[in-house]
């Protein structure tokens, strides 16, 4: 009863891991939005386990279609339906687990839940279930591509302790696309992709802290009280597996300021109400201040680990796992695109919500 | 358009700073539950200013009225309206501002959005909005502890960088109240109340990070893939005045380490599945496990300060700012039960859509 | 659970016909918007008991306050909450009624729904109830007559078998208000009103039926599939104490016509796309056509009567009941506002969510 | 934005009536539902086209696949996706429509709202959109049929001015289906039958009355004051195509009725509060009392019609229009189980909520 995300621009979606497929459908997307399958396909590659040494070797095609809601290359405004079939499922790779429920993983709290679960694979919780996140979010981005040129560009900022040096207001997507870990400091990159392949070996795996911009959003989003922009934009990015943390400007770091030095002073710039500083990320209130949008998400390192471990099961036995299948040592890399689409989810809802009481 | 909190214990919260009054109301809120207005008034005098030097000396009274919704001490079933008229106001104080946006305060933002501002105070973005969340969450907590015996308690973790040591596990609400910064660690506490007296008397302010804990909370709450758990507890936390961080269980910290080190291990105590840690905060997949539920949250230094600012009025001219009024130094002594009341709110919001599924 | 209405105008009405009091918060109420509360009291007063011999005799003051969300004359964008005190209020006339079931009221229902019940009084399924709607649609309906010069009138079309001439496309709110009945067909209004205080002396009730149309809706309001106009019309007066159905258009009756004589052909009008004739009363496939928006409401006959009835008590004893207290014998009269009411409040909704995705 | 329908159980509809496929997602599905495919198939082909010379030749195989939220025969409690993919499309018969819009269809409506529309049939505002409506309701129907034995019966009760006589509390699912118009008043389904053959030879349509009755549902569900279940019915009803009118219980013909003769006395039956007759429908103060849930739906005379129609085109022209493709005569044999189905979603969705507060 938590499928569907967004008041104005609002996604359903659907699907396990295995079985069937997985797919969103789209509600309230403006019409005659430009778009074709092949924009979907290009963000759902950066999103598709397979892609290097540093991911799982999952191989999924991961072909996305359109099955609604747009006709003659444009959006008819009803709604949009896209899935992807899974393929490449090998059920019996997750067998020991069927009774068993792995540590930090999501199966003893489904069956506690629902009493039941999918045992063949993540069900829900895997990873799996943002390709629809994704493919939505190609839509949200070119509309609010098309009306404000607003650019959202999420970067890898730390795996484990190695922290890169990025700067949100000039970090482009290019830079974040330059190498495999998805790290625009080259350098800090490098050391990111080693440690990555060591705890691979190690049959572990790491986390790390996501950055993402949003740059070109007018001011004037959010509804407070309760919906500010920030409050949504946390909900989005928390919903998101392996997260633990959401921080937006100075975020916790700021706390150790005092207000003469945290306080962001106006200024007028171009002719603009503009901020001198921006260690208010770029809300102030719950609502949009026109400055970048500037956040940061922590993700726990993979659960999915290659040691013997302590666990119990469903009968209340208490035994020992080894992990088996094929997972990623660090989800950093492919997040990246997943965090960009709940930004751009989140900034597509509340700009549709803004026109709503304020059109003139 | 976001003044609404919930899906099935659903609160509306209502009022500007200044004028009228502020108030909430409750719809969704079971029948039969006992409550009376000292119940409610005591929760808000917690969060009320003026009740000590480290807060503003501003006298609100905030006595509660209960409108509808309960009859021969119970609830209804029926909407719980609860309000506070507002007094003590002195909007001459706020003259100044009336043209001047303060440094991080929400005023260019409001009018960005609205094209109109209640210039006399902080209109919605006052945290005497507050006050309704507060009143409506002692209905939440009741029920919560009639069902399950859930009890939530909430700390000033950190005040600037003074950080007291509290074991989320036995931390309790005596200990909480028992100084005036509600830090449980005696010795810290006075540390903190010695900086905030410090910064308050430069006209300056300090923030800091305030910790929360429930306990007894069933296994099953929180509703894959958008409204999990940590996802609504984040968009709670984070809708709150002045929050800029929240994390739950390891958060930022957890990313440190390896997977081998983060996992928890499951095991049978007592009878049932239970961790042997919890690195986890007593969430995982998006869904209660039955351990603590901790979380942390980041509240930047107060915005109000008593030292001369940059800044631009609505026609564009560069002036500077003097603050005036009563404010706090540091908000983290009255924001610990509003802290309390968020959590509240969302587990019996999730305890509610719970059963509506599940109920056997 | 269910005192919310409407997605992007959207109120929530609070409060039992006796204690306290009744109010309503708007949430999504656009700023600024020109308003004082005696444009608010001049709508209540039109719903309010008392009027005239043709209702009740109870007098109720119902002076309407506005809380918040209302500054120096305009609205804020911020929650409007407006409340009117019970006064005048009898519980003694209820105590009969304390354990025993009124026939074809809701005393029964609640308690099976609840498990307890406000017994002074209809609690929330008094007519009283209505007066936040009514409120909250002065809002509303200025909002749609400022933007598109919307107007919308109801009228009283039948009582008991008496049955009015009224066009719709030209009836007025003078018309409408130039007799107590509010039926702007003078000789049938005459008939009305003694057919009413005839079964008033009898100590009996009548029903009928309200039209009501609402001119100047632009084309394109209304959100397919389910969130068709005529079907939160629908909903909208449905939910209205005491009505049993909601037509649109030709309704029942146009269910003997054939299609070839049913359908609406189009024509070009003072250059606009127009219908011809307007069987389907505004609406086509769930969207607004530019047309008179037409429906009619049956309205049950009053259930409180004052004559002997059967019923039983909660304890499951058989008894014999005769109401006391102030009660309408016919509640259309006073219900002619209340229907505007929902209509106002259904199109401001539905033109909002109209601007959020196709504002250009 | 309206393709979504309910708040517990909650199904969100997707799909043109060309190109591509027509599906649904249900979220807030209770888990460990069995289910199999064909149960759902067994209902789609109740609504099917080409099943009778009564209904368009259009022959639509539908075969529905369920591509998640299933596993093992049982629900699991996560989001179930059903999908009919479209075959037997006929485009080239809707180029004429490209266009022109056809006199009493939502060809215009959509173009005015939307700016595009899908010319190649009728787009969502086609019947074949309630295909998802039908497939979602099986799981609804199975849970409601679990749980309290609820039975759903809707049939043909007028086609023009032939009325059939059908008892609510006695009809039988086996009645209605004993003939092609789904009447289970065999002699007027005779003559319905032939009524229908004739106009569809004169090229012409027609409409009429279903009626629905809901027996076994429990007192107590429904959730004043807007979300009446008589509210909720009335809008599940009014949003299918071609509906006009809602009306329960006594409906428009109660208006004729004074208050002593609508009044439905109560008594105890078999131990538990009844209603001695049945004129609220089942419904008090808008929660269910226990008594049979009866409804009577208004259906215009089907657009489509084969005869020559004045209308004009989307450049302003006046032209001339003669339909092509296959079109039902009269709608109302195959809207029999779509009714159906509106009624049990309504009722799943408010047997949930009413869980949320009220389980003990």
């Amino acid at each position: 009863m938590g499928n569907t995300f967004g008041r104005a621009f609002r996604i359903t979606t659907w699907g396990e891991s295995h079985g069937g497929g997985v797919g969103v459908v789209i509600d309230g997307c403006p019409p005659r939005i430009p778009i074709c399958v092949e924009e979907v396909q290009l963000e759902l590659d950066r999103r598709r386990p397979g892609q290097s040494d540093l991911t799982t070797p999952r191989q999924e095609g991961d072909r996305v279609q359109i099955l609604s809601g747009v006709f003659e290359g444009v959006t008819l405004g009803t709604p949009v339906s896209m899935m992807v079939w899974n393929q490449d499922a090998r059920p019996e790779s997750y067998a020991p687990f069927r009774d068993t429920y792995r540590p930090s993983h999501a199966d003893y709290t489904y069956e506690a839940k629902y009493g039941i679960r999918n045992w063949m694979g993540g069900g829900r919780a895997s990873a799996r279930e943002t390709i629809g996140r994704v493919a939505a979010s190609v839509l949200a981005r070119k509309w609010l591509h098309i009306h404000w040129g607003v650019e959202i560009v999420a970067w890898v900022e730390r795996v484990h302790d190695l922290r890169a040096q990025v700067d949100p207001a000039l970090v482009t997507r290019d830079a974040v696309e330059s190498n495999l870990v998805r790290c625009p400091d080259a350098r800090a990159a490098e050391l990111m992709a080693e440690r990555i392949r060591l705890v691979k070996d190690q049959g572990d795996s790491v986390g790390g802290v996501i950055g993402v911009v949003a740059r070109g959003v007018p001011a004037g989003l959010g509804e407070p009280v309760f919906d500010k922009l920030e409050a949504d934009l946390a909900k989005a990015l928390m919903s998101l597996p392996a997260v633990k943390g959401v921080e937006i400007g100075s975020g916790f770091e700021g706390t150790l300021l005092r207000g003469s030095e945290h306080n962001d002073p106006f200024e007028i710039r171009d002719g603009k109400v503009r901020t001198s500083k921006n260690h208010s990320g770029g809300v102030q209130g719950g609502i949009s201040n026109g400055e970048d949008i500037v956040l940061r998400v922590a993700f726990k390192p993979t659960s999915t680990i290659f040691k013997v471990q302590d666990t119990v099961t469903s009968q209340g036995e208490t035994v020992q796992l080894e992990a088996q299948g094929r997972h990623d040592p660090c989800v950093l890399p492919r997040a990246v695109p997943i965090v960009e689409a709940m930004v751009a989810l989140v900034l597509a809802d509340h700009a549709m919500r803004q026109r709503a009481q304020n059109a003139n």
